[in-house]
């Protein structure tokens, strides 16, 4: 290095040498960084040496309109909560049915409709005689299945969904098939809940039917928005429509049976339309089985209880059982209530899809448009909501638990600015919109893919309880029992699932049948692509030295001699001692014009331009060639390609800039040990 | 520096010291690049020190995709032509009325047509007696066209093209007026004679009329492809269908010439359905003028003869001279030939334009589907094609001139591996075929769209001709005359822009006279542009010295402590003396793993850890607070951000990594004096 010049390396001139000692002095006393930071005193907080915490002033946006939108953003979601903010509420017995009852309690709302229109097409005497037989043994379902899941909440106090029962006691694989069910599990609770929530207002408010689908993405769009700004933190919000549900409908059911009793029950006669509709197929096992597995959507939500044990008070076990019991038994009551007031009364679904069974039931017990015709109706509406609320906790939640796991992108982890799971919630609005607007907002059409999913998951779930039991044998008392039971559950949920999956197979099964070994496809090759990536980026040993590099060998692209193409230079030259300019060119001409303005520039002996000539006029083989032939002289040391990119102010601008730069980044983007330098040259 | 400590920014280790002499050495004889290109002989040769000039080998692709795609390119396209074999073929009269003359003769195809079928609306006698007046008007002003543009041959022996020779006399605006109408034009003219050269097709081939758009379509892509090639280079191509065409079209009309003076004309007589659609309008002053205005498509071509005049042999501008005269003449023949025998036939155009009116005057004349009916139609059609590839050898000089004077995006201006213009022809297939597409291949729906650009384009030709005349009044002989006839001229032709303008202005004329302001617009602003980016980044003065930065202070953004991270933070070191290592996060329990970790590293004093907890969860906004204190305390030097980017084996493996870092260098792109540096990690 000769005397009196600059270091090209280093940039030391005589002030920055100065900066330099300041800057090693600072690093000496251990607090640079608290020094260098303390005019920014409001965006940080120094908790030690090196470790500086940011406080919401960095999250302020500077610009006018960056102003407005944040305080729209803060309007709609609501201010920021920092992580360590997080509050855990804890619910009792009261509160807890309202929380995780809705989703299954909703069911009430179609579940002995959806029995109905099954049967109607084999005549309305057989839907008169089946209905109930039916609606029986599906809460002889029901009641085992809440056995079953009485003990996963005892086994698994800190949550037992079915994703970890299986994947704990059956292995990752059958883990995944629960995950990948339950998912398209969640989404279908979404589709289904709104669409039969949008039907139950739709019976009250017809001129609302046509404009359904767009009403049901509405629906989605505010559950999104509410779950962005975290409405899960609030219980009472769901305690409200739950309890006026079940007043309502118990006291619309105990008028009706009172009314059956005493044998004064209203006319009701339906239209003449819905009745042809009726006995367009024979009866036969198969429509008998698929009125059982419509009707087994009755068990959805059910394992939500057993996922949410730790949000009870203590002791957690216990209020959750309760809670489950309890669900199970007002559930019960409503569903066979429903099944036997309608098959009493004589009601027949309406074809068309206009007004739901609930809503003629209670406008011929107690008069269309009287206010206790709105209540059940609105409350029904909002109980619906509120069960596909669950589902926008749930989703997101088990896709952070799958991400955290390895087995969804990253970013289905990242919480957003309300503690939410941003990506999870996006996504399962996304889905369930489509699914609402593919369906045309019908519950019956959505039905099928629905209870597939939930059935799978039970199956899996209970296995891993049978599993989990014999794994105990050795120490808990009373397994065999337990395990029975377990089984007992497995072995109905497995033959619902067989039956759903066939009698629904054409009407819409074997788009879930195809849909989740395939998600459970992609779970499974994106956690092996992340566990190769691990195994290819982990460290052999903790000790690692930090590597030091041989200088890069940088190389200049020049298209012209003007302020940007400088810019680069002179960063390059900042960068690295050697520093070559390349320029290519198909015109001899223009390469003596380039190599003359070169020669009257003042450059020192680092930099040389080097031409390349290129006859067929390509740009980027050229360089790559001319690349190699370096690479090729001195493999060890990295290539590094500067280029100058002139920033425009408007975004249209680009078209006219920068097209071969990108093409040229994207071909060196593949190279091995070479690195792009873009040097940006705002205006 | 310690003494045994490698230098962070030179990397000198004992090697690379070694390295790094051998390549000053290299440097000082001068022939260092020829030495580093040595074993590459096959793909660069030497010119001169430090000027390389690759051979066709640069171009060889290397994998075996890569050569089947290379051997289907040269296939399609043929072999790459280097700059230097560019040939400037010059043709004589003969080839050169095939070359330029195809455009204006081939009109003659449809030019009658379209004036029957405006008349028509008012009836048949009125078809009758107007056709052939309207006619010999357009040939009026066609003589005067022609006549005007002699004079621009002998003023303009390099080619003066509208655009040429408004901006010359007329100023920048004008010209840009000619250009944005001419390329309106160009457009028009491949998608009007396409489309009539399907007609002339389906005529003789009726089963072909229903995919007549698909054909039109294919036509216009066997165009662009052949133009890739570069087909323009050979005129004899032109030579064999144009002299076809004139050859039977002149044959045809002197038979029937010959038997109508003998009064022994067959008899013809049009289907009654075509009659019926005859007269729903009255006859009024505009129908004649809309019937005026289509037959002017007449007009079309006429100035490819002075655009051209470099291409031909000397003495150029007589030959060309010459040709434009003959081109005049032998279309003026057709034309009225065409007119006044079909008024004496009595043809009845097809309202659904499955026959044209040519092909009915053929089969009338020698009988439907003879070897003489299948000629005409035939050699119309090639001819049609032809007229169609002149606007594919004009529209992208055009636009590359364009782009050479700033008016277009620089891309315009490449010429691919055959010479060829791509981006133009591309740009014009595309708008072409867009336009087929949209007026469902149909000639008449097409045509008003034609004619308004040629007559802008004319007018203002013609009118900077008188201008360069007054300019030349001292020394130029008869300056006067030669004004006065290019005044005649652009007179004649503004009459005829307006007339178009009125009278087809509701049939789709208004969306040229929308379309011709826009693109001038547009034109104009991307002309702005490139001058104020001109005046942003030429140098003060051509011997500015190449500037010496300070060394850049850098930052490694750490996600995790991982092998990528460390190639990262390696090269940082490479490059500059103190490197700053930032990882930020939300979990105050990851940031203490993560200082653990760091400490185990072996990590020298250059390279330090820096924590950005960050509360509210966000990534990007606590990093760029952070880069906005440290550049606060040091303004110069400007700021790098190293990010460590995993390259994945696979495309879609991407939506699982780096998408953190996108935004990161999205935001960062846009922030002055910040350089971000990706140093890709290959598994």
């Amino acid at each position: 290095m000769r005397a009196g010049k600059p270091d090209p390396r280093g940039g030391k001139t005589a002030t920055s040498d100065l900066e330099e000692r300041h800057d090693v002095q600072g690093r000496q006393q251990g607090d640079r960084y608290v020094r260098i930071v303390r005019p920014f005193q409001n965006e940080f907080q120094r908790k030690s040496a090196g470790h500086l915490v940011a406080t919401e002033e960095v999250l302020a946006p500077t610009s006018a309109p960056g102003r407005l939108a944040d305080r729209a953003r803060r309007l709609l979601f609501g201010a920021r909560i920092p992580t360590a903010h997080e509050i855990q509420e804890r619910v009792g017995k009261a509160k807890g049915l309202a929380v995780f009852a809705s989703d299954n309690i909703s069911s009430s709302a179609y579940a002995t409709e959806e029995i109905m229109r099954v049967l109607l097409l084999a005549g309305l005497g057989t839907m008169a005689a089946l209905t109930l037989p039916i609606t029986l043994v599906i809460i002889a379902v029901l009641a085992i299945v809440v056995l079953s899941y009485q003990q996963t909440i005892r086994a698994y106090p800190n949550g037992g969904g079915s994703y970890i029962v299986a994947s704990d006691n059956l292995g990752p694989f059958p883990g995944l098939t629960a995950a990948g069910a339950l998912l398209t599990d969640y989404v279908l609770t979404v589709s289904v809940s709104i669409a039969a929530g949008v039907a139950a207002l739709t019976s009250i408010f017809p001129e609302l039917f046509d404009a359904r689908v767009a009403l049901g993405v509405a629906f989605v769009a505010v559950l999104a928005i509410g779950n962005m700004r975290g409405i899960r933190e609030s219980a009472t919000i769901f305690a409200v429509p739950t309890y006026i549900y079940l007043v309502a409908i118990f006291g619309l059911l105990a008028y009706g049976l009172f009314r059956a009793a005493t044998g004064t029950l209203p006319e009701y006669s339906a239209p003449q339309a819905w009745r042809d509709a009726a006995a367009v197929e024979p009866l036969g096992i198969l429509l008998v089985l698929r009125a059982f597995a419509s009707g087994s959507v009755a068990l959805t939500g059910v394992e939500a209880v057993s996922n949410g044990v730790p949000a009870f008070k203590p002791p957690e076990w216990r209020n959750a059982q309760v809670v489950l019991i309890l669900m199970g038994s007002f559930f019960g009551a409503i569903f066979l209530g429903m099944s036997l007031l309608a098959g009493q009364l004589g009601i027949v679904p309406d074809p068309s899809e206009q007004e739901t069974v609930v809503s003629q039931l209670t406008r011929t017990l107690v008069g269309a448009g009287s206010p206790f015709h709105y209540l059940v109706q609105i409350s029904t509406a909002l109980l619906l909501v509120l069960a596909a609320n669950t589902a926008f906790a749930d989703f997101p939640r088990l896709s952070s638990i799958l991400a955290r796991d390895r087995f969804m992108p990253h970013y289905f982890q990242f919480r957003g600015d309300r503690l939410a799971f941003t990506t999870g919630i996006v996504a399962l609005a996304l889905l369930s919109a489509v699914l609402i607007f593919a369906f045309g907002g019908s519950v019956t059409h959505l039905i099928p893919l629905y209870t597939i999913g939930v059935f799978v998951a039970f199956t899996l779930s209970q296995s891993g309880m049978v599993r989990h039991w014999w794994k105990l044998r050795g120490t808990e008392q009373g397994w065999r029992w337990r395990a029975g039971l377990n089984a007992l559950g497995a072995v109905a949920t497995a033959i619902v699932a067989v039956v759903v999956g066939v009698a629904k197979f054409a009407l819409g099964a074997w788009m879930v049948l195809v849909l989740i070994p395939a998600l459970i496809a992609l779970i499974w090759a994106i956690n092996r692509h992340y566990r190769k990536v691990e195994d290819a980026l982990t460290l052999d040993r903790p000790d690692a030295a930090l590597p030091r590099r041989a200088a890069p060998r940088v190389l200049v692209l020049l298209a012209r001699l003007d302020r940007a193409s400088l810019e680069a230079l002179g960063y390059a030259r900042s960068i690295a001692p050697l520093v070559t300019a390349v320029h290519v060119t198909d015109d001899p001409a223009e390469a003596e014009r380039m190599r003359a303005r070169w020669r009257q520039l003042d450059v020192d002996g680092d930099t040389d331009l080097v031409i390349l000539e290129s006859p067929y006029r390509a740009l980027i083989p050229p360089l790559l060639a001319y690349i190699d032939a370096l690479q090729a002289q001195d493999p060890e040391r990295p290539i590094t390609v500067v280029l100058s990119e002139f920033i425009p102010r408007r975004p249209w601008e680009y078209l006219l800039h920068n097209q071969a730069a990108l093409r040229l980044k994207l071909r060196l983007f593949f190279r091995p040990n070479t690195v792009v330098i873009d040097v940006p040259y705002h205006v």
